[in-house]
């Protein structure tokens, strides 16, 4: 995403989502805690204009995903999303699949870090929206379940049946997609889905000390990793090599990486500025 | 694969393959015990005419793929497949090794999920029989032998130097292609190469079982989670969110989405169609 | 890259790397043991042409990557490069790094395995290096620090973002390559990175003895092993299964593949030539 703004001004009004700054790092939380953050239509198209517009802050370096409550997010309400789903015609139901893609598509090419703090359920849309961030900090009582099957819907939704091959491998993620069995913690960690197992109850914690971490450090140099990882996922060896060539020596014109070295000969740690 | 039949008459008539199809589910049993099921010239030809047939039938939701006696299958006859090639000229070795291919290709394509249900020896061909399919459930004595470099050839056979590294990673798949030793059932439970490590002597039941459950869930949201899951390996990611946001839109016009929207209404289980 | 050599003559002298070669394996040291074999613009210069020397040598099958000393590589050296490209120009800086990625594609597509041989410290490029090569030994006191980030640079360097999420999954490729963190031996061995875990102090010897039975093996069989793992991460799975069928058409008329038959049929172990 670009960080340019048109002259549309910000609502700030979001619904069933709470957004707070500080420090470089926005935290945005599902705040719908009496249906464990089940998201409806408006809440997808918040998350997703949010994304955006977090985008043309360029104070914001990391970005925190949590969710209020007993759980991290239940997924697409079943009234709500489902039941109105059903009365829907051919062209609205492609602007709600659309839709709920696209908040996939900005969490991986917002120009910063996201981190899942997940504690819980995550679970159909919930277990998509983790997937998609960069790291996911889970709480030994985190549970994903990509249980789109289980509605009569395809595994692949939300970008799923393509990340999730691309973060635990083919086979994994077709018995976890085609099945839609949960995938606890522990599973979990064995298969490469979480960064980081927290202490019960700390995943936020835990989620807030990386997402400063990283606000803190070379936040020029965390944004064009992202941009890259993601990137190059749809790039050939040699165009991958040539993106990676470009994008350091931009970067070695950048203050940071004068600031390590200038560090470095003054035996100092480097202050980082992000730029 | 597409279903639609033109007016050839189906053979029935298997070489060393035995079929049995029931409520939704086909068993295709690779039967040669005597030579550890290796395959001959008929048994890849079959395999590929079997596959496209089954493909045709709507009734099968799920398949089977196992052996006979003492192992799953070790791979290409050396005697009628080696020695024979030894005498073929180019176009007819080409001719060979696409049909080979195209074996994978129809398992990959294929409108239903397939299970491998692997014991003992699964070597060269039959390592890469098991590697296409969606699922394989092994016995502890399993062992997977991608020995194609011990004979003189390219570990890269019938997509298996495609299909490998996204299945165990670029590293491991290195190792194993390369270098064609056995990969035991721990080994390949560790790997991600298995979905499921059964009792010993087990696998077949539990693929059975898994088999049943596919073919009584929603048959159709099954077969469109493997397909984007075969297609959006090979796509980059807005492709693969606008390919999903289609296939949800289609899906949420079908019979099971509506049915388990009743069911949860009505709180008693989905009656699931396959439609 | 094709064997075929033009008129110009090897040098055969390179800067703090040294060459040795025997028996079909290539061995190349870095040898700068008082710097941790840290990279200066001529070393990179020099593995590059070094590799394309050696790839126009019919007589190397394999080759061993090494470094001398304490550690493996401990990357770029900041004042001989980090303090002079502070003071170059933008084609400058380009040129610089698109050498660097060069190296990792010579390594990438030389017609032989290359097994790194890992103890110590594998930081920035020199852990590019390790990664780029087909296999990896380590001894148990080996730490990958892939720290670009750490100096104000991308994680991506040197097609780092294209590689490492094929080898370990973009989860854990995303942690590693944005924090810059060390990955020692055990977490390296869970997360798939290293082939093989040696004993303290002998991952030279084991990567020796790899090297020697892939140079003692059907040496052309290894070769297009890794040319096709190498082309089909970039290929959809129609296209790598028709590679497939045309490199082992190609290889059913190798010399190496009527040994097998031959030595299969008179019950003795096959003589390969790698031919």
């Amino acid at each position: 995403m670009s960080p340019f703004a048109g002259s549309a001004r910000s609502t700030g009004a979001w619904q069933h989502i709470r957004v707070s700054r500080g420090d470089g790092v926005a935290t945005v939380t599902l705040a719908r805690p009496e249906k464990l953050n089940a998201l409806t239509f408006e809440a997808y198209a918040d998350l997703r204009d949010l994304l955006a517009e977090l985008s043309r802050e360029r104070s914001v370096r990391a970005l925190v995903l949590a969710g209020e409550g007993r759980g991290f997010c239940s997924g697409g309400d079943v009234e709500e999303i489902i039941g109105v789903t059903l009365g829907m015609d051919t062209a609205q139901l492609l602007d709600f699949n659309r839709m709920t893609g696209q908040v996939v598509r900005a969490i991986r090419e917002c120009p910063f870090p996201v981190v899942a703090a997940v504690h819980g359920v995550a679970a159909g849309a919930g277990a998509v929206l983790a997937l998609a961030a960069d790291f996911r900090i889970a709480d030994p009582s985190a549970r994903f379940a990509f249980l789109f099957t289980r509605v009569g819907l395809s595994g692949g939704d939300m970008g799923a049946a393509y990340l999730l091959p691309r973060v635990i491998g083919l086979g994994h993620a077709t018995r976890v997609l085609m099945l839609g069995d949960p995938v606890r913690a522990p599973e979990a960690e064995r298969l490469g889905l979480i960064s980081e197992l927290a202490e019960e109850g700390r995943a936020d914690e835990r989620a807030a000390a990386l997402a400063r971490r990283l606000a803190e450090g070379p936040a020029l140099a965390h944004a064009q990793t992202k941009a890259l990882l993601t990137a190059e996922l749809d790039m050939p060896l040699a165009a991958a090599v040539e993106l990676d060539a470009s994008t350091q020596a931009l970067l070695m014109n950048s203050a940071d990486y004068a600031e390590f070295h200038a560090a470095f000969t003054e035996k100092r740690p480097p202050k980082w500025q992000g730029k």
